[in-house]
């Protein structure tokens, strides 16, 4: 059973997993960061010691989890690797796979939180969703039930599932959040509010709880409106971008019908 | 003032609002549909009459509110001319001008409720956005005290400032509902569930309640991670269409940093 955690990482992902599993009991015995305010700021809120040097990390935890940037995972958990070899090392990262761990120790896994976490919004952490992946069987189990200790949605997903996952996720979010952003500056530009759309964005959004978003396409693509279309692309002749990604996006409405 | 109102359609749209008006104290006296059976059925719903000829429309009522599809306003709105020409006529559209009421009656205006409405979605009426327009002074305050009284969000809107807003909706509600059905089908195809998503897609409009779009903007194109790009356009080449759409909003995303 996991009871004491070495979390490696000060960010956002480190300190909201770390409060979660803090707050479920498990002993959060010391954070590493590069960083010492950073470290010593986590540190402190998880009744944790810091440590600024991989060197410095104790070697009694039963699990070490790896929460920092994707491009230092392979150099953070090569220098684990002597000193971790027994122990269960993990990293929480969407898009790399877990065999950057290979070699780290004997028993290596992802615990990964399909959410976006920011410094200033509180998540309800129970409803973020889990993707749990390990290179053996009794690994997965202690990591699927110290997930399962922080969540209700906690999921079996290897490498390649959360790799589409991830793709998935830029068109559903990273992708509309920035259509969201076209959509405010074009407003802004004829200094119309934002907040205008919003009801109307929530609704859109509200729907997928209960319907398939493929069933629930309305707008001139859909309803093939050629007028309202094109009236919309010579609106939007000023800004060429704007008007490319208007008529792909209206394009490809079309062609899923 | 506006107190009997006759109500020319009975789609979604005639239906929520003839619902809230009737609600807030209003009277409808009548309920035009080409479809006899949607007639009546809104009229017992409203307590009106029915009637499924223009000409048998009631003359006496305040305001004759046409909720029909854009392309028939036009035609309606004409032949309503003779009967109607003291009282206020005004259409529901996001998209059509007021000037296609020109000529029907002295008091025309536009009455837009700014939401999607479906059959079996109950809206929280008094947060949708009206946005009001006239073609004189007076009708439009009788309007703007109409909306007042079923919604607490009501806005002066000019058509041309409607035609804004609506290119921005298709950007920020059709187009981001295409981009969750594009997700959906990604995750389809290699058997995995939608619902997975759905956490991060509410964490990514919640936030934009409190915050600019563009300010909450991330992902690989906001990173300019180049290798998580490729790999995502590589992954997404057995799809010329989706990879089209990725290369285009990750450029727009980089263009915009």
């Amino acid at each position: 059973m996991i009871k004491s955690i070495v979390l490696i990482g000060s960010g956002n992902v480190a300190t909201r997993l770390g409060m979660a599993l803090k707050h479920s009991g498990f002993k959060i015995i010391q954070v590493y960061s590069p960083d010492i305010k950073h470290a010593n700021m986590l540190a402190r809120k998880l009744r944790a010691k810091s440590c600024t040097i991989l060197n410095d990390i104790y070697t009694e935890a039963d699990l070490y989890l790896i929460a920092i940037k994707d491009d230092a995972i392979k150099s953070v958990a090569q220098q684990l690797r002597t000193k971790v070899s027994g122990k269960i090392v993990a990293h929480t990262s969407g898009s790399v796979s877990i065999d950057i761990l290979k070699g780290v120790s004997k028993n290596t896994g992802v615990f990964y939180p399909l959410q976006t976490f920011s410094k200033d919004r509180e998540i309800d952490i129970k409803k973020v969703p889990f993707c749990i992946e390990a290179n053996n069987k009794k690994t997965e189990k202690l990591l699927f039930e110290l997930a399962c200790s922080i969540s209700t949605n906690v999921n079996r997903i290897n490498s390649e599932q959360r790799n589409v996952l991830h793709v998935a996720a830029v068109f559903a979010c990273n992708f509309s959040n920035h259509l969201f952003s076209i959509s405010e500056k074009i407003l802004k530009d004829r200094k119309i509010s934002f907040d205008m759309l919003k009801p109307l964005i929530h609704e859109t959004v509200h729907k997928i709880d209960s319907h398939s978003p493929a069933e629930m396409q309305t707008g001139p693509a859909k309803r093939k409106d050629k007028n309202t279309i094109n009236a919309h692309l010579e609106f939007l002749k000023t800004n060429p971008e704007y008007q490319k990604i208007y008529a792909l996006l209206s394009n490809s409405i079309e062609n899923s019908l």
